[in-house]
């Protein structure tokens, strides 16, 4: 009982050790020149960090609270990993800069990448959400950061992926980690679905209204690190149509699977997203708006295909837990998203080579040269999909190991009858008493009758 | 059924083949000077944007949610029309631009003057909610937008009236097209007020969080458009100004009309946007702060006064419906704040040809020699009440027209025991089980001895 | 019944005339230079005033509906608190001024301050939640807005007090004048625990969903004021990093001091803020990273402990009721802020006088000569311990003045039975009909039954 405060306060105590030693502040700027530059860098990025953590705060959390004696508990989990996470990312980005060079300097960005970091912890618990105890997601939190700054790195420096929005080096890495930890955790366990696990139209509603949210503010997600100008704009034209053909579809595929042409609000919040999930990887490159209209709508077909059709096979065949359909919103649109890039890759040379002097299109800062060859086209797009492989299947062996930890008889898993219950994490109100309080007249004469 | 899926399916199809063949994104901007202005531009726009984004769907949504038993609903018929009618307001501006320029280039721009295309449905839909079929509200946007674009382009194009924040063009338009939809749909029919309609406590406070998210951005609505600087800044001093005495003067308003002193939540959750609607039309004018206290002031009395009276008057003389009382919040403050323009444009030209050197209040971009004459202001004003008539009756008559085709029998209309009910949209747990999941303890134990 | 609307109109005529004849905006920039700088001036701190109008109107709104039967009351009298006391402080600091340099010229900066004299009333007014009326919460606005604007004065322009987020000025003051209020109203009178007072898991969502916001935007609220460039910018680092020690405490020392490691809503809620209510005082100074690590930690385990040991101490020795906590929120964290501010003086001369140049750590706008001297910077120190005295010792008092005033007879307090009940305020629907709306099959069952 005591295990969870005691291990978290330790870590705080580190977190200030190394804070301590190692990192400062950058000197402020001397010269006026630069006081002007540097006010103008933090305008224009603070307010895509504030709407990025509106998101990962607020939208995300109430996303999470669609089971409906569990809200607490999963906005306090959802907030709590965040800063953990947060924190734990920047002790271990800050040690590897340390090593080659020197002291570290924190700034916004730095924050923003460590975030990142923590983004995949939020999504991978929500394949366990409910089922585990806090201390089992912070181990969650402990492995999954680490193992994501090694893929990040492979990914994206190594390989020399493109991906503006994070869609293969966040999205699909965290999806398969949660998958991984759900499969390590409960092996071939099979749970009886409890009742408890059903929304009700209220927990329904603010899980919506946390979809709304992170819809909105989700071109700042997938802009805030393009370079500011046309290439950014570009990002968030892309990703407003992408979402918006995602929810627009999302109704569309929803009404046709279900009977009666009535609407699922597991679809609707779910679906709605997709869109944002898939343009990650696209976002920033010079392709007609018309492919991330397309690209919104197919990955919002994906992901309701996949609540209908995958997730019930996953659970049978492969007795894999996904309490939050983390494969339908996060894997499948993906995995679209990293194919859509390798497409775009090869079409945009195509286009630049025949027509026009110099391909800014893909992410400028990743080209030294104005004009690509065929040859190293070709090995760009190898890349995109080696790394969508080195995503999917690093993340999978290191979720897999993840949740066989959690199985240590150390770290408890509640029990059933406290699983998708707040009341194993807070001291609430013996919910007898509501009647006195928040029921209706007719519930108060019927409790005094008895 | 299967109407609603495969005509919004359709739709999409006709979306991607348009922008397949007429739309691109600008070129990149190639020299470093233009990408600095770009990127300035953007960050001076894009937080407004999201602004205005968070109000349409969090804000406007959760306004709407006061039926307790219509609130996913509510919510996702606003989301979805917002996308559709952006999209289909995207699609006809493009058409009109096409015919006169050839290829069109998305931007920010275009993408917000669409969606303001989409706010006036947002608002006339209100008038009919909770007794129309999502199929019929869609049916409302197709008729909607293209006479919101014509009109818009008659009152401000060729008329030149001055309309900053859209009190004119969208307010009132909206308000009437709504209240004539509502009639023609249900003509002289009479519906007893069903208990449904009443909101409990716990929805009256929801809808009270999306009026204060709308109340807290409704500066940025109302001064994107208005050009960076000394214009910008009046305007939004002038939103709040406005907003912050609807406020308090709604307090005052319905604290004097309800029976002991006491506040009625539909008056707080419309009356505190009056003001906000008022001010559009004169927002960027240069007039004295105290003008923008009083207009805010007068709206919010002529809002509770509307709940208090119009509405029931209109109601039993008129036969007609309007369930979010958008009379009440769009058009008698819309009203008070196009004649307020009238005058503010007589005053200021007063002003400004006695003592000063040229009208820089009223809206620049409008001016092009330093000096009006007599005759100019007077015309000036003449098309303010112009605009106002063409508003009211264009979209008056128009909304009659689209109200009487949503009766034709292809679109059911809901029966009477499925409005304001979710289940008539959504697939929902029978409310029959919640007992055992959210309820308490003693209504599960009442659950169990039956 | 008829004092609070009348007064309140009362008021708006006043500040009408006082606009009338004492307020305009300034004139229009004429120069094309000037407009640029202007509008820079404007996007750079427009996002941020947006960011706190959410706090106060959306998060703190919704942090106080803790209470499940009080919560619209909750939600309205902070919005129209906001409002009146920020019309009030306009009018004050009007006056001030205009007896001064004459006419007065509105600015988004004028309107900042103030909204932070209005944030005194909405923390203070925390001490007394529910258990006044809103009558009695208007004159607490208006006793406390001008002894805000005195203190703030002395504490500010005559001590010279670095506070760049208000932690002295703002939380030290409103909470002792809050208790102070709730002194002089209450006397010695005892009041037994209702169980209305205790939140349902519902209500304490709500509210955590307002800590959340808070917390989010919390970096604005302190950085706001700080010059563009690099302070501004660790001013945005430094509340970050507190704000997320805070959280991770918060949960340590929650979980160690309830039984069986629960963790109680009511430390979340606050504990969360507590690290941003003490970094204020030192955001902007030059220290290390983690200094504001530490002092977050150290500020949420002082609120902690204060719900767990000082609010039942206060209560039973000095019989002080403090509904909301203010004195653990705001207090005991501000006082940890003033102290922190004075060690972070002495130490940062120190490590300049040693190694550096120039001190540009220390909030550079209060420094005229290169270096301080060991006399000055003594000084410096000593006036950070002075201001905290003042804005303790002034508060209290003023507020056990204020808190007497409202024991007048025309000022009713609600009678016992309708405190924390949003009935004394609102029109509400009879609860009693609920079921037949909203509760379930089951309960309209047994409603039809009897």
């Amino acid at each position: 009982r005591r295990l969870l405060p005691l291990s978290l306060g330790l870590f705080q105590g580190v977190l200030l050790l190394f804070f301590t030693f190692f990192v400062t502040y950058n000197e402020p700027s001397a010269q006026a020149e630069d006081v002007n530059s540097v006010a103008n860098r933090i305008h224009g990025i603070f307010p895509f960090f504030q709407d990025i953590q509106v998101m990962l705060v607020v939208g995300l959390g109430l996303l999470l609270t669609f089971l409906p004696r569990y809200r607490l508990s999963a906005l306090t989990h959802n907030f709590l990993l965040l800063n953990f996470s947060t924190q734990w990312a920047l002790v271990l980005q800050g040690l590897i800069h340390h090593l080659h060079h020197g002291h570290i300097h924190l700034d916004l960005h730095n924050l923003l990448t460590a975030e990142f970091a923590a983004v995949t912890v939020l999504i991978s618990v929500g394949a366990v959400l409910g089922t585990t105890s806090l201390c089992q997601l912070l181990i969650v939190a402990v492995c999954e950061v680490p193992v994501y700054l090694a893929s990040e790195w492979v990914i994206v420096s190594h390989l020399g992926v493109l991906d503006v929005g994070g869609t293969i080096t966040i999205h699909i890495f965290s999806c398969y980690f949660g998958l991984g930890v759900s499969k390590g955790l409960f092996g071939a366990m099979q749970r009886p679905v409890h009742p408890k696990e059903s929304p009700t139209p209220c927990s329904d509603l603010m899980s919506l209204v946390g979809t709304l949210i992170l819809w909105v503010f989700w071109p700042s997600f997938v802009a805030i690190l393009c370079q500011p100008g046309d290439v950014q704009h570009r990002a968030i034209l892309n990703t407003f149509l992408a979402m918006s053909t995602s929810a627009v579809t999302t109704v569309v595929a929803s009404s046709l699977l279900e009977k009666d042409g009535k609407l699922s609000p597991g679809h609707l919040q779910n679906g709605s997203l997709a869109g944002g999930v898939a343009i990650g990887a696209v976002a920033d490159m010079a392709m007609p708006p018309v492919a991330a209209l397309a690209l919104g709508s197919l990955s919002a077909v994906v992901c309701v295909l996949g609540f209908k059709f995958v997730t019930p096979i996953l659970a049978r065949k492969l007795m894999l837990q996904d309490q939050c359909g983390i494969h339908n919103l996060h894997g499948l649109p993906g995995i679209l998203g990293a194919l859509a890039s390798t497409v775009a890759i090869l079409a945009v040379s195509e286009d630049t080579s025949m027509s026009q002097t110099s391909p800014t299109g893909v992410n400028a800062s990743n080209l030294e040269e104005g004009q690509w060859g065929e040859h190293r086209v070709g090995k760009k797009a190898l890349c995109q999909v080696a790394g969508l492989a080195v995503a999917m299947g690093g993340s999978l062996l290191a979720g897999l190991l993840a949740g066989a930890t959690l199985r240590l008889p150390c770290l408890a898993r509640p029990p059933l009858h406290l699983c998708f219950e707040d009341s194993l994490q807070f001291e609430i109100q013996d919910q007898a008493e509501d009647p006195e309080l928040c029921g209706t007249a007719e519930e108060r004469a019927l409790a005094l009758k008895e």
